[in-house]
Formats: structure tokens, C-alpha cells, sequence
């Protein structure tokens, strides 16, 4: 064997590190180089427990399996304090993990006050600051009811929420209605004009689609989704045939139950000028979707993603409702005219459980317009896409990606290979100033810490050792 | 220098027949092949005139930058015989190059009964055809009256047609309206739901929808289409986009000028359920584009692409209004279950004037989920397109295909290019029985019969001999 070596000529395979094969080359051997990194955050040990163990990927498979099969329908729109057990008009829920007002980001503390000003619990912004800050007000973040919200993500007590039914598991989720773009609370503005706004919404908008949706016998989310993801979205920063889609779909009944023809013309108008309304039902039909594949006991797949503009939060499977939080990254994009990373608040929002449900980010491939947003080609898009399938479990065969000839999109993230590959989810984002009010300032591409995903790992380690 | 030749390790290309190849590769010689073939029809002198002179290439540069910058508009939905200059009651117009009674097609012949059955001038299935035959009826193509009608396309006085605008070259187009799938007019069938869902169209959907477009001044249908684009369609087999976003600009109008919620609710519910209705619009403004680039001396550039179910017919542009026919060929594609190849009529309709504007077969890259529907991989659609640049002028930056890197369009067929390659326009098509009455029995891609491009080149050289 040693004679053979030396009479044929070398090829080597060089991994990890590149002494070795820079030196190889050097001499002109021909070489291969392997990427490759030890695993992130010293989590050998816990790797080797949890790599190993078949009761782990039966649990994945199960929580996979469960996600694939929820329906999430969107069935009603209510005010947030008639339909979410709990809510109430002192309790403000708002995106991403456990948060206090004294570590709260800009666009967050903006929109609270904005929702203070909105439920008429304060006169003036003074007035809402003493309250926020005075220990008057309770603050919760949306996942612990079962809701979601982009960006600040607020929820107050008389917003008007879709109401969204997952018959197959018995879940239920909410999510308010998307305000558009331009001075919106969820990037923290608060002038009179955008709580004229949310009054609208609240005063027509929402039952309007409450008549239209009831009549209909609610709408199922996941085929609507489907045609859309053949038609450019991801579901996460392009929304466009989604909303185009569930426009088509309501419009007949919102005419047939509006009150008056100019109310139902308002409605289309709104919904024609707002192409990312279905973000907010993409989210909430995600979170649908994550919930039927939580609680699964040893599961490493992740079934939340959220960030509060201070901290992004990651809760797995098998680990209950703990958080698992790290500081929020910059964002990576483009800006508007006008901005810079300078004036980026860190990543914030629910919107990141687009993603938990394997579409957003991990379904770019559908949505190669999408990179004129966030920048790159159709190709990096592609390219993301491919890189989701090394950290997750499942292919979601009703979630079909075009361009990767019809594959299923990569679906139930796996903390085990996350650290090992050192390979983090990708997540299609907005990016809001950092300051309250001023809004979107660009969209682009973000990654979790990956503090989140060592930590938990440990933990489901030390689990499976107590079992 | 031979010296050289003998010295050195030798590369063989061979071009076109592969005999001298056959014989180098069994010598282990290395080489490469190039596909090549002579140019079509003996074409070599009329191609020697055309192919070097500047004044053609000037003239096709004139004639595709006039369809780039071509303004198509819908602004209306009137009676054909209101509208259209010289239609009257008893002239139907039909799909493709001209053609008597005799030499029509089953799914013709069963739409022009059907159509004498709609306007009254027959009562019965024997009358019409008594006075389809006995030549009591004109007919002539839809495109000598500036109208396209798809598959057996016909148009009669009293049927709603889009109407067109084009500011920039002061044309005016015209389609019918979309009849949706199943048992339809253009497909040949005539039994009273046909006529009565045509009567419903003239009664209810045609003045709704004129209405709604004349309150907001007409839609500028290339920016439409261009989103559409970005969502999957290519603008001929699959309209689904276009036909979402054209329904949510004109649904707050339809609300608006509504003569009913019922009436509003039964056109709203009649465009949900057709895919396809933009594919008339597109057809359309597909015209309009082409007749811009129409009519420019010397111009090889192809500006009519039709068929009549017998015969495929071409117009170019330096070559006025004569057609070049040739035998329609049969439509390669998948067919609906029950039904195969012997069931198909040969290509028919005018919807070859989309590929004639760029899209269609042409944007077939866009349309990846398309390949699903006519058979192919995602790759072949993107080849398709890639293949159709080598026989096209220009390309249009308003059409961007997202897969090729926003690439615009191939548009403006040079029919020099057609024969000197052998390359044949692709068109994207649905497959119609060959009985009248059966309707869509598949859909596929079909290539026109190359003698049209052949007649009409020695046609064009012998023009350019004279000047």
C-alpha cells in the first residue's frame, strides 16, 4: 500500500484550514479544499450526545410531520380583547423575546406609545411616556398569545386581528392587519395621522374583511400561499401575488356584505395599494404552522424565530417555552435613498417565523425579483435557498420552489446542524430606523446570533442526559 | 507554418455533417463540434443580399424600437360593430391568414355556427350552417381589422371587444372578452350555455367592465404586464398574474360604477374564476405593440404570427400587408386525460401575436411553473428563451425575465436570421380538439412551418434588388 502511494501521482483532499494545502500548493500538487469549522461554542460534547441519538430525529420527523399537516385558515377578524384569551387594556403585546421598556429599542418605545395614544389611555405623547415607563402598563411578547407581529409587532387591546383556525391540531393564532408602508406604528411612528389610520382600519377595514371572511367560511391559507410562491413571493418581503391573490379571493363577498359602496371601495383601494398586506396573514399562518410542531419532547427543530430590536429569541421543540436570546444583528442590505447603516436599528420583528416555517428567506428561489430589494442576483437567491436544505429536516412538498424544479422548500430548522455546520438561518428582512416614526429605511438579509442555537443545544443535551 | 501544424498536438473543429468528425474521434483525435446546417430553402442568394446590407438592419432597429416604445392602453368595452371600422352584422372575423368555409377546421366551423346562432341570424344548428356555407357570410382575418381573437377567434358585430388605444403611433386594437375553459365559443362550440354565457358577457360583463375603465381613464397595460412578469406568466399559456392585477385595479371602479351588488359580484366572481382572462388583453396589447413596428421599408423583422386552425400565416414588416401561409403544424405537448395526439386539431388563433411582441413562448423563462402545464423542466423553458435571442433584433428592458437576471425579452423576429439558422420561432399554445365543440383536449409548444419564413425572405430580396 505504501509503495502504491508513492509510485502514482497525489491528489490531495485538504479540510478545514488552509496551511496544509497552501503549502501543497506550493509545490503544485493538485488539491481539493473542504470548508470546513468545528462546530460553533465548544458544543462537542452536546453534539456527540444529540448527533447520535435516533430518538432525537424521530422527534424531528414527528414535529416536521406536524408542521406539514396544519391548515391554518384565516377565519374571522375581531378585536384583539374579544378573541385573545387574555388580552386586556392595560397589557400591550409586542414582537420578539421578553423584553422591558428601559431596554426597548426606538421604533419599539414609539409604537407603544402610539398604541397608548390609540386606546385613548393617554391625551398626549408626555402623558404616554410616564404611563409606559411608570410601571402602569404590562408588556408580554405576541408569541406567549398565540400572536404574531412584524416589525415593533405592538398589539393593543381594541386593534382588530385576523383570526386565523388550524383544525388539525386545534390551534388558533392572530395577527393585526398590515398597515402599508409610509408612517406606520410597526416602525414606531405615532403622529395623528397614523392612529387616524389604525382607527380606520379598526373602524372599517377590519369589519369589512370580519363580513366578507365570515360569509366565505373562512379562506385556507396554505394553497393560496402555494400558487403565490409560484408566482414570485416568499412570503416575507414580497407579499405581492399573496395579496393580489387573497384580494381576488374576498373581494366578491366584501361586496356582497359591505355596508355601502363607498366603504367597500375604500377596502379595495387599501388593499390595491398595499402589496404587502398578506405579510401579516403569512405570519400568522406560519405561526400556525410552527405551533402544531411544538412541544414535541427531544425535538431539536426550532419553532420560533423573533427579535424586539434589542434581542433575537429562538425557542425549540423540545424545550418548552424557553427563550433562548442573544443580541439582535445589523441588518446586511440595501438602504433608501437617503439612509445609511448608521441610521439601522438592529433586527427586529415576528416576521422571522416566516422563515421558522421554511418560506422567507429559506424560499428565495421562488422570489428572484426579490433580490432588486435586498440586493444580489437570482443566483444568490437560488443559492440561499440550497444552503437551507443542510440545516433542516424536512422538504415542504406544498410549498414548491420553480426554479429548484419543483423541490419542496427546506422546512424545520435543526439546532444540531446549525452549530455543527456553523451555518445559521437566513432571514429576509425590513430595516427600520432606529429612531421612532421615521420607518423603513431599507430591506436585506440578516443571521440569528449563533449564542442562541449553542445555548439551547446545551440544554436539550443535558435533557437528553436526564432521560 | 506546417511545420507547426505537424509539431504540435492537433484540435479539430468540424462544422455542420458529422462524417470527418466520426473518423477523427475513432482516431482518438480531440474535437469539437459545431452544429451548423445550410441555411433553409436554398436560400443562400437571397441571404447574400440581405444579411450584409445596413439598410435592413437600420430598418429592423426602426422597427422593434417602435414597439418598445409603443403605449398600449385598454380604455373601453364596446359592441364590435360600434367600434371597429367596417365590422357589420353579417362579416365574422377569424383567427390567422384568410380562408374560405371550405378549408376551415372543425373548432372553426362549430364557432362561426355558434356566432350566427348569437347574433340572431340563425335559429337553429342547419340554418347557420345553410347560411355559413352558401356564402350569405363574409369573412376575414381579425387582423385586417386590427382585432386578435385566440384559438378560432371569431368576432361578430354585437360581441364586446376591448378596446385598445395606443397614443404614440395613434393605433387602435381590439379583443373579445375572455369566455374561461370548459365549453366555449373559441374552441368551436356552439350549444345554448355558449351562447347564453355569450349573452351574459354582452349583457352584464362587457358594460361593467367599460364602465369601470372609462372612470379611471383606461390602464396602461405594459407596466402591468411587466409585473405579471415578475409573478410567473409569460403572457400567453399562463395569465394568472395579469389577470389578478388587472382585476385589482379595475375591482374599486367596478364597486364604484356597479349597477348592482349582484351584477358587481357575478363580474368579480366571473374574473376569480378565469386565469385566462387576461390572455385577450395581452393579445391585444400584444397587437398594438406590433403594429408600431409594422410597415418599415426593407424591415425583416416578423409582425404577424397566425393561425387559422389550416394554415399558418406571417406578415413582415417591409412586406406591407401580404401574408406568407404555410400548413399548420400539430402542437407538441401533454394532453388532458382521455384525450392524444389524434384528437388535436393543428395549431390555431391569433395568440401567436404574443410571441410575435416577445413574450409568450419567448418569455418563457419567466414562467417556470409553466413547464408543469405543457410538459419540460424549468431549464427548458429558460433554454427556450435563451434559443429565441439568436433570432431576434432586440430586447425589450420594460419585459425583464427574472430568472435570466432581468435580461429583457427577445423581441422583434428577424426572419433572415429564422432560415440562415434553421431556429424557428417558439410558440406557447393550448390544443384544441379537432371536432368542433370539445374544446382544450392539451397545451404545448408548437414551431410555424419555416416555408413562410423562406417565401417571405426571396419576397423581401427581391424588394431590396428593386430599391
Amino acid at each position: 500500500m505504501t509503495d502504491e502511494i508513492f509510485r502514482t501521482s497525489l491528489h490531495a483532499i485538504n479540510v478545514g484550514a488552509n496551511l496544509f494545502a497552501d503549502a501543497l500548493d506550493e509545490q503544485g500538487i493538485p488539491l481539493t479544499r473542504v470548508a470546513w469549522q468545528p462546530p460553533a461554542g465548544n458544543s462537542d460534547e452536546a453534539l456527540g450526545k444529540l448527533l447520535g441519538d435516533p430518538r432525537v430525529d424521530a422527534a424531528n420527523q414527528l414535529a416536521v410531520q406536524r408542521m406539514m399537516a396544519a391548515r391554518p385558515r384565516v377565519v374571522d377578524v375581531r378585536p384583539a380583547d374579544e378573541v385573545i384569551p387574555g388580552m386586556h387594556k392595560r397589557l400591550l403585546l409586542h414582537a420578539g423575546p421578553p423584553i422591558t421598556w428601559e431596554r426597548m429599542s426606538g421604533p419599539m418605545r414609539g409604537a407603544i406609545l402610539g398604541a397608548l395614544l390609540y386606546e385613548g389611555l393617554a391625551e398626549d405623547i408626555e402623558s404616554a411616556e410616564r404611563q409606559a415607563s411608570g410601571g402602569e402598563i404590562a408588556y408580554a411578547p405576541c408569541h406567549h398569545y398565540s400572536a404574531v407581529g412584524p416589525m415593533a409587532g405592538i398589539v393593543s387591546a381594541s386593534m382588530p386581528v385576523h383570526v386565523i383556525e388550524e383544525p388539525v391540531f386545534g390551534n388558533r393564532t392572530y395577527s393585526t392587519l398590515n398597515e402599508g408602508l409610509g408612517k406606520v406604528l410597526r416602525y414606531g411612528a405615532n403622529s395623528p395621522e397614523v392612529i387616524e389610520k389604525l382607527r380606520w382600519m379598526q373602524r372599517v377595514l377590519g369589519p369589512a374583511l370580519a363580513r366578507a371572511l365570515r360569509k366565505m367560511g373562512g379562506l385556507e391559507l396554505k394553497p393560496l400561499f402555494a400558487q403565490a410562491l409560484q408566482m414570485g413571493d416568499e412570503g416575507h418581503n414580497r407579499n405581492k401575488a399573496a395579496t393580489a391573490l387573497f384580494l381576488r379571493e374576498v373581494a366578491p363577498s366584501l361586496v356582497e356584505t359591505g355596508n355601502s359602496t363607498e366603504e367597500t371601495t375604500s377596502v379595495l383601494r387599501y388593499m390595491l395599494g398595499n402589496d404587502f398586506y398578506y405579510l401579516n396573514l403569512s405570519m400568522a399562518s406560519s405561526k400556525a404552522i410552527t405551533l402544531a410542531g411544538h412541544d414535541i419532547p427531544l425535538s431539536s427543530v426550532v419553532t420560533t424565530m423573533a427579535r424586539n430590536g434589542t434581542d433575537f429569541g429562538i425557542r425549540v421543540s423540545g424545550l418548552g417555552d424557553r427563550w433562548y436570546a442573544a443580541p439582535a444583528q445589523p441588518v446586511q442590505g440595501l438602504y433608501f435613498s437617503g439612509y445609511s447603516a448608521e441610521d439601522a436599528n438592529p433586527d427586529i420583528g415576528d416576521s422571522s417565523i416566516t422563515e421558522t416555517a421554511g418560506i422567507g428567506g429559506f424560499a428565495m428561489a421562488a422570489a428572484p425579483a426579490i433580490v432588486s430589494f435586498i440586493g444580489g442576483t437570482p443566483d444568490d437567491a437560488r443559492r440561499y435557498t440550497l444552503e437551507m436544505y443542510d440545516i433542516t429536516v424536512g422538504e415542504e412538498s406544498q410549498y414548491q420552489l420553480p426554479t429548484l424544479n419543483f423541490r419542496g422548500s427546506p422546512v424545520g430548522i435543526d439546532i444540531r446542524q446549525v452549530v455543527r455546520q456553523r451555518l445559521l438561518p437566513i432571514i429576509n428582512t425590513g430595516i427600520a430606523h432606529r429612531l421612532p416614526g421615521v420607518g423603513q429605511v431599507g430591506a436585506g438579509i440578516v443571521r440569528p446570533p449563533m449564542d442562541c442555537f449553542v445555548a439551547s443545544l446545551r440544554d436539550l443535551a443535558t435533557h437528553i442526559g436526564d432521560t
